[in-house]
């Protein structure tokens, strides 16, 4: 056998960054690995096989909504927040993003090297509960384990959430002419911290948008209701990534206006500097919303009112064509819009 | 200041292992640090406060209980499970000794190392699907993440666990007369574990005891309903740490007899070669129950009927003197049964 030949059959057999980018090699190794025996609950309205931001499953007369997320960032204090922040806000953002923008609570699982500083922890706790407050979020559970020096690179925290939906809001949920808005610029989590990374500082201002967003659309949906028919929160595979995640799920195509998504001077600066894409990086801080046309002016006008969604605007519109694909009007001619399916941007949530 | 003086500042200021033991010094670290700004949702009937094996919230008529748990067990793979098996019944007996031995939903969030091979984790997710259907409870959402080669010793496995409880058993439900039920014999995770990071080959069969026992707490539950005032199983602290956890929560003593303790010889004998307590060591597969005298010997009887606890039996009871402590009858006099407040044993769950 060829040394080429046995690295490819070694790389097949072991896990790699990409699988940890969130697109389809993570979606290659969970169904053909980690999910590969699981059966859904047999009466989970959106369960595991749907991949989408969280499960939903009938309780009570209610619908109650369970996500979870490992938060792995690396540097774990970075611009614009810190581990504790994101854990928080990313757990509220899905479920809210499933439509459950109450939070009943949140479990925190803490994981932690030996040696590691005490007073990083409390920083953590103090921004987690912070955070917490922000969200109208309780704690309600907790664990903590200590690693052996060596064993793991500082601290990695899962939190857990579950809430109640009164109307869920799928990625399937689109359909023809329904109109996308995002809630707010595009590009600032990822292309701030790989900027902390590299250690380039730019004269911009950059820093992450980690926050959460439950109140902001809980709003949105005071005003829209049934009408907002999905959401999503554009993280590890950026905005190209949900947004052609929503396009297959919905069975629709989506044609976004390149100079309609709000994207900042600074991050699109950074970006070019970087070689980055703003529209293939995480986000923590803005979701992604289909609304029927007739109330899409209602809803958008609500967000812009909302001090977390003054740059909320309506970027483009789903459609009947391209089942499955997201068009980007650039002005000077259309191109398909890709997910990140290579890009490996480790540890960036 | 003193070479020693110095290092003992820098301990209190940095992580130690025993942090992660779960006795004094986890609660040391969690309280003063971890959940120092957190306050319990308002509404909550067991809170973040009332250090439980997880959280009840009133939910639509119902009391929900939700439990977290992050496994980082070294080796992942151990005589008698895997760390699948162990993610699954952790989470699956924290619902179950809170009341919700009917499981709604888990979520599996795994972070793997690069270069951690996928057939490992083929047998983890296998394991863990095999064990889901074994305690009849549904994956309904997930998580997967990659840290870098060298940043993370293998894989870790967060399960958070949401059910109901049509009857709250926490741990401060004991009163004095209460009997003091387990439902299996004490000590083989433990010992089990240890014998083979030591590398020790004992003649003995020595195994694991890791199983979700909801079943089997159900059928109690069915048999003696309210009478059964207190569960807890005895993992990272053992026997002995969480009876006094429970001693102290319940404001009762607790009088146990050594004798009536089910232990395998072979546990024994590993224990006396490792220079290990069984009673202060990790458990996965068994419960201690409080059940009021008049049911006791109803459902020891039915726990005895079941599968998972023909070696169930009554080690001792509540009683009303001595309060917050565990007396232990060895047969030629008493002594305090303390919990392992000291002991690192790291990365046994």
């Amino acid at each position: 056998m060829s040394e080429r030949a046995r690295d490819s059959e070694d790389n097949d057999e072991r896990v790699t960054l990409t699988h940890g980018s969130g697109g389809q090699a993570t979606r290659d190794l969970v169904s053909g690995t980690l999910a590969a025996g699981f059966e859904d609950a047999p009466d989970s309205l959106v369960g595991l096989q749907d991949w989408d931001d969280g499960a939903v499953l009938p309780f009570g007369g209610e619908r109650l909504v369970v996500t979870t997320d490992t938060h792995v960032i690396q540097p774990p204090f970075f611009p614009g927040g810190d581990i504790g922040r994101l854990a928080v806000s990313g757990t509220v953002n899905d479920l809210a993003v499933m439509g459950a923008t109450e939070v009943r609570g949140l479990t925190s699982a803490v994981v932690v090297e030996a040696n590691y500083p005490r007073r990083n922890l409390e920083r953590i706790a103090e921004s987690m509960s912070e955070t917490c407050r922000e969200a109208s979020a309780p704690v309600v559970s907790g664990d903590t384990k200590v690693m052996g020096n060596g064993e793991l690179d500082g601290v990695t925290i899962n939190t857990t959430g579950v809430g109640i939906a009164e109307h869920v809001t799928p990625d399937s949920g689109l359909s023809p002419d329904d109109v996308v808005l995002v809630t707010g610029t595009i590009g600032e989590h990822g292309i701030s911290l790989l900027a902390e990374r590299e250690g380039i500082d730019f004269e911009a201002e950059l820093a992450s948008d980690v926050q959460p967003l439950n109140g902001l659309l809980g709003t949105a949906l005071a005003v829209g209701g049934e009408s907002i028919t999905a959401m999503k929160d554009p993280t590890r595979t950026g905005l190209a990534g949900a947004l052609n995640e929503m396009a297959r799920k919905s069975d629709v195509g989506i044609e976004i206006s390149d100079e309609r998504v709000p994207v900042t001077d600074d991050v699109t600066g950074a970006g070019e500097l970087l070689g980055l894409d703003p529209y293939q990086i995480a986000n923590e801080g803005v979701a992604i919303m289909g609304v029927e046309p007739t109330a899409a002016e209602r809803v958008l006008a609500a967000l812009r009112d909302h001090p977390k969604g003054e740059n909320a605007a309506a970027i483009g519109k789903a459609i009947g064509d391209y089942r499955g694909r997201v068009v980007l009007d650039t002005g000077i001619g259309n191109r398909y819009m890709r997910e990140p399916s290579k890009e490996v941007v480790p540890r960036i949530c």
